[in-house]
Protein backbone atom coordinates (compact mmCIF):
# COMPACT_ATOMS: atom_id res chain seq x y z
CA UNK A 1 0.00 0.00 0.00
CA UNK A 2 1.51 3.49 -1.43
CA UNK A 3 0.52 6.59 0.82
CA UNK A 4 0.85 9.87 -0.60
CA UNK A 5 0.31 13.53 0.18
CA UNK A 6 -0.98 16.31 -1.96
CA UNK A 7 -0.89 19.86 -0.34
CA UNK A 8 -3.72 21.42 -2.22
CA UNK A 9 -4.59 25.03 -2.92
CA UNK A 10 -8.53 26.43 -2.14
CA UNK A 11 -8.20 29.85 -3.37
CA UNK A 12 -9.17 32.93 -1.58
CA UNK A 13 -12.53 31.48 -1.10
CA UNK A 14 -14.91 31.09 -4.23
CA UNK A 15 -14.94 27.44 -5.66
CA UNK A 16 -14.91 29.40 -9.11
CA UNK A 17 -11.28 29.93 -8.33
CA UNK A 18 -10.15 26.26 -7.34
CA UNK A 19 -7.99 24.38 -10.07
CA UNK A 20 -9.30 21.36 -11.75
CA UNK A 21 -6.60 19.49 -10.56
CA UNK A 22 -7.17 20.54 -6.98
CA UNK A 23 -10.71 19.24 -6.46
CA UNK A 24 -9.61 16.24 -8.85
CA UNK A 25 -7.32 15.61 -5.42
CA UNK A 26 -9.65 16.52 -3.18
CA UNK A 27 -12.06 14.00 -4.29
CA UNK A 28 -9.66 11.12 -4.96
CA UNK A 29 -8.22 11.71 -1.13
CA UNK A 30 -9.05 9.04 1.80
CA UNK A 31 -8.23 11.83 4.44
CA UNK A 32 -8.55 15.54 4.30
CA UNK A 33 -6.50 17.55 6.99
CA UNK A 34 -6.52 21.50 7.02
CA UNK A 35 -7.87 24.27 9.11
CA UNK A 36 -11.10 23.46 10.09
CA UNK A 37 -12.66 26.22 7.73
CA UNK A 38 -10.94 25.52 5.14
CA UNK A 39 -12.04 21.77 5.43
CA UNK A 40 -15.45 23.02 5.88
CA UNK A 41 -15.58 24.21 2.19
CA UNK A 42 -14.90 20.79 0.89
CA UNK A 43 -18.03 18.60 0.68
CA UNK A 44 -18.44 15.40 2.63
CA UNK A 45 -17.86 12.36 0.80
CA UNK A 46 -18.84 9.01 2.02
CA UNK A 47 -15.70 6.43 3.11
CA UNK A 48 -13.63 9.82 3.14
CA UNK A 49 -12.39 10.45 7.21
CA UNK A 50 -11.66 14.80 7.63
CA UNK A 51 -9.49 16.41 9.92
CA UNK A 52 -9.95 19.90 10.93
CA UNK A 53 -7.40 21.62 13.34
CA UNK A 54 -7.21 24.71 14.72
CA UNK A 55 -5.13 27.47 13.93
CA UNK A 56 -1.44 27.91 14.89
CA UNK A 57 -0.80 23.68 14.58
CA UNK A 58 0.63 23.84 11.20
CA UNK A 59 3.21 21.83 12.71
CA UNK A 60 1.09 19.66 14.29
CA UNK A 61 -1.13 19.26 11.39
CA UNK A 62 1.58 18.65 8.88
CA UNK A 63 3.39 15.79 10.99
CA UNK A 64 -0.45 14.21 11.31
CA UNK A 65 -0.90 14.24 7.42
CA UNK A 66 2.90 13.05 7.05
CA UNK A 67 2.14 9.67 9.44
CA UNK A 68 -1.00 8.86 7.76
CA UNK A 69 0.53 9.08 4.44
CA UNK A 70 3.39 7.31 5.52
CA UNK A 71 0.78 4.53 6.77
CA UNK A 72 -0.25 4.09 3.10
CA UNK A 73 -3.37 6.62 3.24
CA UNK A 74 -3.82 9.59 0.36
CA UNK A 75 -3.75 12.43 2.30
CA UNK A 76 -4.88 15.90 0.98
CA UNK A 77 -3.54 18.92 3.09
CA UNK A 78 -5.89 21.54 1.70
CA UNK A 79 -4.83 25.07 2.30
CA UNK A 80 -6.36 28.90 1.62
CA UNK A 81 -5.02 30.41 -1.50
CA UNK A 82 -1.91 29.14 -2.47
CA UNK A 83 -0.42 26.62 -0.42
CA UNK A 84 3.23 27.94 -1.44
CA UNK A 85 2.70 31.15 -0.59
CA UNK A 86 2.35 32.11 3.23
CA UNK A 87 0.49 28.90 3.74
CA UNK A 88 0.52 25.04 4.40
CA UNK A 89 3.17 24.03 1.82
CA UNK A 90 6.43 25.48 4.41
CA UNK A 91 4.91 23.58 7.26
CA UNK A 92 4.92 20.59 5.68
CA UNK A 93 8.48 20.26 4.34
CA UNK A 94 9.56 21.79 7.74
CA UNK A 95 7.97 18.97 9.33
CA UNK A 96 9.42 16.54 6.67
CA UNK A 97 12.84 18.10 7.04
CA UNK A 98 12.63 17.41 11.40
CA UNK A 99 10.97 14.33 10.87
CA UNK A 100 11.20 10.39 10.13
CA UNK A 101 13.55 9.68 7.59
CA UNK A 102 11.03 7.94 5.64
CA UNK A 103 8.86 10.81 4.66
CA UNK A 104 11.28 11.92 2.38
CA UNK A 105 10.60 8.81 0.12
CA UNK A 106 6.75 9.86 0.01
CA UNK A 107 5.51 10.95 -3.40
CA UNK A 108 4.57 14.43 -1.56
CA UNK A 109 2.88 16.95 -4.22
CA UNK A 110 1.95 20.80 -4.64
CA UNK A 111 -0.96 21.40 -6.06
CA UNK A 112 -0.88 25.34 -6.72
CA UNK A 113 -3.81 27.98 -5.82
CA UNK A 114 -4.89 31.54 -6.61
CA UNK A 115 -3.17 33.50 -3.87
CA UNK A 116 -4.78 36.71 -2.26
CA UNK A 117 -2.68 38.95 -3.90
CA UNK A 118 -3.84 38.14 -7.03
CA UNK A 119 -7.08 38.50 -6.08
CA UNK A 120 -7.01 41.42 -4.89
CA UNK A 121 -4.94 42.83 -7.65
CA UNK A 122 -7.42 41.09 -10.17
CA UNK A 123 -10.56 43.16 -8.89
CA UNK A 124 -8.56 46.51 -8.69
CA UNK A 125 -7.22 47.03 -12.40
CA UNK A 126 -3.31 46.11 -12.98
CA UNK A 127 -1.67 46.79 -9.81
CA UNK A 128 0.85 44.19 -10.00
CA UNK A 129 1.71 44.71 -13.71
CA UNK A 130 5.61 45.45 -12.59
CA UNK A 131 7.86 43.84 -10.59
CA UNK A 132 6.95 43.44 -7.11
CA UNK A 133 7.38 41.78 -3.54
CA UNK A 134 5.27 40.26 -1.31
CA UNK A 135 5.55 40.45 2.78
CA UNK A 136 3.95 38.98 5.86
CA UNK A 137 3.73 41.18 8.48
CA UNK A 138 3.22 38.89 11.27
CA UNK A 139 5.96 38.58 13.69
CA UNK A 140 4.98 35.18 15.25
CA UNK A 141 8.08 33.51 13.72
CA UNK A 142 10.66 36.22 12.61
CA UNK A 143 12.02 39.03 14.10
CA UNK A 144 10.44 42.33 13.84
CA UNK A 145 13.36 43.93 12.51
CA UNK A 146 13.95 41.39 9.30
CA UNK A 147 10.64 42.97 8.24
CA UNK A 148 11.55 46.87 9.09
CA UNK A 149 14.50 45.97 6.98
CA UNK A 150 12.24 44.43 4.18
CA UNK A 151 10.14 47.29 3.99
CA UNK A 152 13.15 49.49 3.48
CA UNK A 153 14.71 47.41 0.85
CA UNK A 154 11.24 47.09 -0.72
CA UNK A 155 11.06 51.13 -0.97
CA UNK A 156 14.93 51.04 -1.79
CA UNK A 157 13.83 49.26 -5.02
CA UNK A 158 10.72 50.91 -5.42
CA UNK A 159 8.68 47.66 -5.81
CA UNK A 160 4.60 47.42 -5.57
CA UNK A 161 4.28 45.41 -1.82
CA UNK A 162 1.34 43.47 -1.07
CA UNK A 163 1.36 43.00 2.64
CA UNK A 164 0.20 39.52 3.96
CA UNK A 165 -1.34 38.92 7.71
CA UNK A 166 -1.44 42.77 8.11
CA UNK A 167 -2.71 42.76 11.82
CA UNK A 168 -3.39 40.53 13.96
CA UNK A 169 -5.22 40.79 17.80
CA UNK A 170 -2.27 40.54 19.59
CA UNK A 171 -0.21 43.00 17.31
CA UNK A 172 -2.40 45.70 16.08
CA UNK A 173 0.46 48.27 15.91
CA UNK A 174 2.52 46.21 13.33
CA UNK A 175 0.58 47.31 10.49
CA UNK A 176 0.50 51.16 11.69
CA UNK A 177 4.51 50.95 12.03
CA UNK A 178 4.99 49.95 8.57
CA UNK A 179 3.20 52.32 7.61
CA UNK A 180 5.19 54.98 9.05
CA UNK A 181 8.28 52.99 7.27
CA UNK A 182 6.90 53.30 4.05
CA UNK A 183 5.62 57.10 4.68
CA UNK A 184 9.50 57.87 5.50
CA UNK A 185 10.41 56.87 2.33
CA UNK A 186 7.81 56.84 -0.02
CA UNK A 187 5.74 59.76 -1.79
CA UNK A 188 2.52 60.60 -0.12
CA UNK A 189 0.29 60.19 -3.39
CA UNK A 190 1.48 56.56 -3.85
CA UNK A 191 -1.18 54.24 -4.47
CA UNK A 192 -2.60 52.19 -1.90
CA UNK A 193 -5.22 49.46 -1.29
CA UNK A 194 -7.27 47.44 1.14
CA UNK A 195 -8.84 44.40 -0.45
CA UNK A 196 -10.86 42.45 2.15
CA UNK A 197 -12.58 38.86 1.26
CA UNK A 198 -11.68 39.44 -2.05
CA UNK A 199 -14.32 36.53 -3.84
CA UNK A 200 -16.28 36.27 -0.45
CA UNK A 201 -19.69 37.97 0.21
CA UNK A 202 -18.01 40.28 2.64
CA UNK A 203 -15.45 41.97 0.14
CA UNK A 204 -14.20 44.86 0.32
CA UNK A 205 -12.11 47.06 -1.64
CA UNK A 206 -10.85 50.67 -0.52
CA UNK A 207 -8.67 52.51 -2.72
CA UNK A 208 -6.53 55.27 -1.28
CA UNK A 209 -2.72 57.12 -1.06
CA UNK A 210 -0.78 56.28 1.46
CA UNK A 211 -0.83 59.81 2.62
CA UNK A 212 -4.26 59.21 3.81
CA UNK A 213 -4.74 55.82 4.19
CA UNK A 214 -5.93 54.49 7.64
CA UNK A 215 -4.06 51.56 8.47
CA UNK A 216 -6.47 50.23 11.28
CA UNK A 217 -8.94 49.15 8.11
CA UNK A 218 -6.27 46.68 7.58
CA UNK A 219 -7.73 42.88 9.22
CA UNK A 220 -6.65 39.29 8.83
CA UNK A 221 -8.54 39.03 6.16
CA UNK A 222 -7.19 41.65 4.08
CA UNK A 223 -4.60 42.13 1.31
CA UNK A 224 -2.72 45.75 1.67
CA UNK A 225 -1.02 46.71 -1.42
CA UNK A 226 0.95 49.56 -1.67
CA UNK A 227 2.03 51.26 -4.95
CA UNK A 228 5.24 52.00 -6.72
CA UNK A 229 6.35 55.06 -8.02
CA UNK A 230 4.70 54.08 -11.49
CA UNK A 231 1.62 53.18 -10.27
CA UNK A 232 -1.57 55.79 -11.12
CA UNK A 233 -5.11 55.96 -10.85
CA UNK A 234 -7.10 55.63 -13.84
CA UNK A 235 -10.46 57.22 -12.62
CA UNK A 236 -13.36 56.03 -14.42
CA UNK A 237 -17.48 56.82 -13.28
CA UNK A 238 -19.50 56.36 -10.39
CA UNK A 239 -16.73 53.79 -9.48
CA UNK A 240 -13.77 54.11 -7.59
CA UNK A 241 -10.45 54.08 -9.74
CA UNK A 242 -8.43 51.26 -11.09
CA UNK A 243 -4.54 50.84 -10.02
CA UNK A 244 -2.43 50.40 -13.08
CA UNK A 245 1.23 49.86 -12.86
CA UNK A 246 2.76 50.11 -16.44
CA UNK A 247 4.90 47.59 -17.57
CA UNK A 248 7.24 50.78 -18.93
CA UNK A 249 9.35 52.49 -16.25
CA UNK A 250 10.43 55.87 -16.04
CA UNK A 251 8.86 56.80 -19.14
CA UNK A 252 6.62 60.11 -18.07
CA UNK A 253 10.63 61.68 -16.00
CA UNK B 1 -25.99 45.92 -26.87
CA UNK B 2 -23.57 46.18 -23.67
CA UNK B 3 -20.36 44.71 -24.47
CA UNK B 4 -17.35 43.68 -21.96
CA UNK B 5 -14.26 42.81 -21.68
CA UNK B 6 -12.68 40.00 -19.28
CA UNK B 7 -8.75 39.30 -19.08
CA UNK B 8 -8.72 35.91 -18.16
CA UNK B 9 -5.04 33.61 -16.67
CA UNK B 10 -4.87 30.65 -19.09
CA UNK B 11 -2.29 29.54 -16.39
CA UNK B 12 1.75 28.24 -17.17
CA UNK B 13 0.41 25.33 -19.33
CA UNK B 14 -2.04 22.35 -18.52
CA UNK B 15 -5.76 22.62 -18.55
CA UNK B 16 -5.94 20.96 -14.97
CA UNK B 17 -4.55 24.35 -13.82
CA UNK B 18 -7.05 26.83 -15.58
CA UNK B 19 -9.92 28.30 -12.73
CA UNK B 20 -13.37 27.45 -13.71
CA UNK B 21 -14.83 31.13 -14.12
CA UNK B 22 -11.59 31.34 -16.54
CA UNK B 23 -13.27 28.12 -18.38
CA UNK B 24 -16.63 29.87 -18.11
CA UNK B 25 -15.42 33.41 -18.68
CA UNK B 26 -14.05 31.92 -22.44
CA UNK B 27 -17.28 29.93 -22.88
CA UNK B 28 -19.47 33.02 -22.83
CA UNK B 29 -17.17 35.30 -24.99
CA UNK B 30 -17.74 36.00 -28.52
CA UNK B 31 -14.52 37.07 -29.65
CA UNK B 32 -11.34 35.72 -28.30
CA UNK B 33 -8.33 38.13 -28.12
CA UNK B 34 -4.54 36.85 -27.48
CA UNK B 35 -1.14 35.91 -28.23
CA UNK B 36 -2.01 33.17 -30.83
CA UNK B 37 -0.39 30.24 -28.73
CA UNK B 38 -2.88 30.76 -26.16
CA UNK B 39 -5.59 31.54 -28.96
CA UNK B 40 -4.43 28.15 -30.50
CA UNK B 41 -5.19 26.60 -26.84
CA UNK B 42 -8.64 27.21 -26.80
CA UNK B 43 -10.74 24.63 -27.95
CA UNK B 44 -12.72 26.15 -31.09
CA UNK B 45 -16.59 27.02 -30.77
CA UNK B 46 -19.17 27.93 -33.54
CA UNK B 47 -19.92 31.35 -33.70
CA UNK B 48 -17.38 32.62 -31.53
CA UNK B 49 -14.48 34.49 -33.39
CA UNK B 50 -10.69 34.20 -32.87
CA UNK B 51 -8.24 37.13 -33.24
CA UNK B 52 -4.91 35.91 -32.82
CA UNK B 53 -1.48 38.06 -32.89
CA UNK B 54 2.10 37.94 -33.03
CA UNK B 55 3.72 39.02 -29.88
CA UNK B 56 5.26 42.25 -28.84
CA UNK B 57 1.69 43.62 -30.12
CA UNK B 58 -0.03 43.90 -26.95
CA UNK B 59 -1.35 47.67 -26.46
CA UNK B 60 -2.25 46.78 -30.25
CA UNK B 61 -4.34 43.57 -29.20
CA UNK B 62 -5.83 45.46 -25.84
CA UNK B 63 -7.15 48.69 -28.16
CA UNK B 64 -8.36 45.82 -30.31
CA UNK B 65 -9.81 44.00 -27.75
CA UNK B 66 -11.30 47.51 -25.94
CA UNK B 67 -12.39 49.02 -29.23
CA UNK B 68 -14.71 45.47 -29.90
CA UNK B 69 -16.38 45.60 -26.70
CA UNK B 70 -17.34 49.27 -26.71
CA UNK B 71 -19.36 47.74 -30.27
CA UNK B 72 -20.82 45.72 -27.26
CA UNK B 73 -18.89 42.45 -27.65
CA UNK B 74 -17.83 40.38 -25.67
CA UNK B 75 -14.41 40.04 -25.52
CA UNK B 76 -12.46 37.41 -23.72
CA UNK B 77 -8.70 38.48 -24.06
CA UNK B 78 -6.56 35.23 -23.21
CA UNK B 79 -3.30 35.61 -21.49
CA UNK B 80 -0.56 33.18 -20.27
CA UNK B 81 -0.13 32.70 -16.75
CA UNK B 82 -1.85 35.21 -14.35
CA UNK B 83 -2.87 38.30 -16.20
CA UNK B 84 -2.07 40.27 -13.45
CA UNK B 85 1.72 39.53 -13.46
CA UNK B 86 3.95 40.44 -16.28
CA UNK B 87 0.83 40.19 -18.66
CA UNK B 88 -1.62 40.88 -20.16
CA UNK B 89 -3.82 43.12 -17.68
CA UNK B 90 -1.50 46.11 -17.85
CA UNK B 91 -1.50 46.49 -21.52
CA UNK B 92 -5.31 46.93 -21.46
CA UNK B 93 -5.10 49.34 -18.62
CA UNK B 94 -2.42 51.23 -20.19
CA UNK B 95 -4.63 51.59 -23.35
CA UNK B 96 -7.97 52.26 -21.36
CA UNK B 97 -5.49 55.21 -19.79
CA UNK B 98 -4.44 56.49 -22.74
CA UNK B 99 -7.49 55.78 -25.20
CA UNK B 100 -11.27 56.84 -25.83
CA UNK B 101 -12.64 58.10 -22.19
CA UNK B 102 -16.19 56.08 -23.37
CA UNK B 103 -13.47 52.62 -22.39
CA UNK B 104 -13.35 53.70 -18.78
CA UNK B 105 -17.09 53.05 -18.22
CA UNK B 106 -16.83 49.58 -19.90
CA UNK B 107 -17.42 46.39 -17.49
CA UNK B 108 -13.24 45.39 -17.14
CA UNK B 109 -12.94 42.00 -15.42
CA UNK B 110 -9.79 40.42 -14.68
CA UNK B 111 -9.65 36.66 -13.91
CA UNK B 112 -7.02 35.09 -12.08
CA UNK B 113 -4.81 32.46 -12.85
CA UNK B 114 -1.61 30.28 -11.50
CA UNK B 115 1.89 32.32 -12.72
CA UNK B 116 4.63 30.63 -13.65
CA UNK B 117 6.37 31.45 -10.19
CA UNK B 118 3.66 29.28 -8.30
CA UNK B 119 4.13 26.50 -10.63
CA UNK B 120 7.53 26.45 -10.21
CA UNK B 121 7.46 26.64 -6.75
CA UNK B 122 5.16 23.58 -6.27
CA UNK B 123 7.28 21.50 -8.14
CA UNK B 124 10.17 22.35 -6.07
CA UNK B 125 8.71 21.82 -2.27
CA UNK B 126 8.17 25.03 -0.43
CA UNK B 127 10.94 28.07 -1.72
CA UNK B 128 8.01 30.81 -1.37
CA UNK B 129 7.36 29.22 2.14
CA UNK B 130 8.54 33.23 3.21
CA UNK B 131 8.81 36.88 2.20
CA UNK B 132 9.72 36.79 -1.64
CA UNK B 133 9.62 39.46 -4.97
CA UNK B 134 9.80 38.96 -8.56
CA UNK B 135 11.53 40.93 -11.27
CA UNK B 136 11.49 40.74 -14.96
CA UNK B 137 14.66 40.66 -16.22
CA UNK B 138 13.61 42.19 -19.42
CA UNK B 139 14.23 45.36 -20.40
CA UNK B 140 12.48 45.85 -23.35
CA UNK B 141 10.20 48.64 -21.61
CA UNK B 142 12.30 49.63 -18.72
CA UNK B 143 15.81 50.61 -18.05
CA UNK B 144 18.55 48.15 -16.88
CA UNK B 145 19.48 50.30 -14.10
CA UNK B 146 16.65 49.72 -12.10
CA UNK B 147 16.91 46.08 -12.51
CA UNK B 148 19.98 46.30 -11.14
CA UNK B 149 18.81 48.67 -8.48
CA UNK B 150 15.98 45.81 -7.58
CA UNK B 151 18.34 42.88 -7.48
CA UNK B 152 20.72 44.90 -5.03
CA UNK B 153 17.36 45.66 -2.83
CA UNK B 154 16.18 42.39 -3.23
CA UNK B 155 19.48 41.00 -1.76
CA UNK B 156 19.38 43.72 0.77
CA UNK B 157 15.98 42.43 1.82
CA UNK B 158 17.06 38.66 1.82
CA UNK B 159 14.30 37.85 0.00
CA UNK B 160 13.83 35.03 -2.11
CA UNK B 161 13.82 36.22 -5.72
CA UNK B 162 11.56 34.67 -9.10
CA UNK B 163 13.29 36.00 -12.31
CA UNK B 164 10.64 36.43 -14.95
CA UNK B 165 11.59 36.46 -18.69
CA UNK B 166 15.13 35.72 -17.65
CA UNK B 167 16.59 35.70 -21.42
CA UNK B 168 16.55 37.12 -24.80
CA UNK B 169 17.87 35.94 -28.06
CA UNK B 170 18.47 39.73 -28.15
CA UNK B 171 19.82 39.99 -25.11
CA UNK B 172 21.48 36.90 -23.71
CA UNK B 173 24.06 38.84 -21.53
CA UNK B 174 20.96 39.71 -18.96
CA UNK B 175 20.81 36.93 -16.65
CA UNK B 176 24.62 36.59 -16.76
CA UNK B 177 25.03 40.34 -15.46
CA UNK B 178 22.04 39.82 -13.06
CA UNK B 179 24.05 36.70 -11.33
CA UNK B 180 26.92 38.61 -11.22
CA UNK B 181 25.19 40.74 -9.12
CA UNK B 182 23.28 38.42 -6.85
CA UNK B 183 26.76 36.55 -6.44
CA UNK B 184 28.50 39.56 -5.17
CA UNK B 185 26.00 40.60 -2.60
CA UNK B 186 24.73 36.70 -1.56
CA UNK B 187 26.03 33.25 -0.34
CA UNK B 188 27.20 31.12 -3.01
CA UNK B 189 25.79 28.46 -1.05
CA UNK B 190 22.37 29.92 -1.67
CA UNK B 191 19.91 27.67 -3.37
CA UNK B 192 18.75 28.44 -6.87
CA UNK B 193 16.12 26.68 -9.29
CA UNK B 194 15.41 26.71 -13.19
CA UNK B 195 12.17 25.62 -13.44
CA UNK B 196 11.27 25.71 -17.62
CA UNK B 197 8.06 24.76 -19.17
CA UNK B 198 5.92 23.27 -15.28
CA UNK B 199 3.03 21.40 -16.42
CA UNK B 200 3.92 20.57 -20.02
CA UNK B 201 5.39 18.26 -21.90
CA UNK B 202 9.39 19.58 -21.99
CA UNK B 203 8.93 20.37 -18.29
CA UNK B 204 12.49 20.49 -17.12
CA UNK B 205 13.71 21.28 -13.31
CA UNK B 206 17.40 21.71 -12.46
CA UNK B 207 18.29 22.89 -8.78
CA UNK B 208 21.60 23.83 -8.18
CA UNK B 209 23.48 26.91 -5.94
CA UNK B 210 24.13 30.40 -7.15
CA UNK B 211 27.49 29.22 -6.98
CA UNK B 212 27.35 26.83 -9.08
CA UNK B 213 24.64 27.60 -11.43
CA UNK B 214 25.04 28.21 -14.65
CA UNK B 215 22.65 31.50 -15.83
CA UNK B 216 23.01 29.67 -19.61
CA UNK B 217 20.40 27.33 -18.13
CA UNK B 218 17.71 29.92 -18.66
CA UNK B 219 15.92 30.61 -21.80
CA UNK B 220 11.89 32.42 -22.20
CA UNK B 221 10.50 29.53 -20.64
CA UNK B 222 12.17 29.50 -17.60
CA UNK B 223 11.40 30.60 -14.04
CA UNK B 224 14.42 31.08 -12.19
CA UNK B 225 14.61 31.12 -7.91
CA UNK B 226 17.13 32.18 -5.91
CA UNK B 227 16.74 31.47 -2.11
CA UNK B 228 17.10 34.13 0.57
CA UNK B 229 19.89 33.34 3.22
CA UNK B 230 16.99 30.89 5.22
CA UNK B 231 16.30 28.70 1.91
CA UNK B 232 18.00 25.06 2.38
CA UNK B 233 17.51 22.18 0.20
CA UNK B 234 15.68 18.78 1.89
CA UNK B 235 17.72 15.40 0.65
CA UNK B 236 15.92 12.59 -0.57
CA UNK B 237 16.83 9.41 -2.06
CA UNK B 238 16.77 9.30 -6.10
CA UNK B 239 15.74 12.61 -6.72
CA UNK B 240 16.61 16.01 -6.73
CA UNK B 241 16.53 17.59 -3.18
CA UNK B 242 13.24 20.04 -2.52
CA UNK B 243 13.45 23.31 -1.49
CA UNK B 244 12.56 25.10 1.70
CA UNK B 245 12.44 28.81 2.93
CA UNK B 246 10.57 28.20 6.59
CA UNK B 247 8.45 30.44 7.97
CA UNK B 248 10.74 31.07 10.63
CA UNK B 249 14.03 33.58 10.43
CA UNK B 250 17.07 33.72 11.97
CA UNK B 251 16.07 30.72 14.32
CA UNK B 252 19.32 28.94 13.09
CA UNK B 253 21.66 31.43 14.33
Amino acid sequence: MTGGLTIVGLGPGPVHWIAPEASAAIAAASDIVGYQPYVDRIPERAGQRRHGSDNRVEIDRARHALTMAAEGKQVAVVSGGDPGVFAMAAAVFEAVEAGDPAWRSLEIGVIPGISAMQAAAARLGAPLGHDFCAISLSDNLKPWAIVERRLRAAADGDFVIAFYNPASKARPERIHQAFEILRGCKSAETPVAFARSVGREDERIVVTTLGEADPAAADMSTLVMIGSSETRFIDRPGKSPWLLTPRTYGAGR
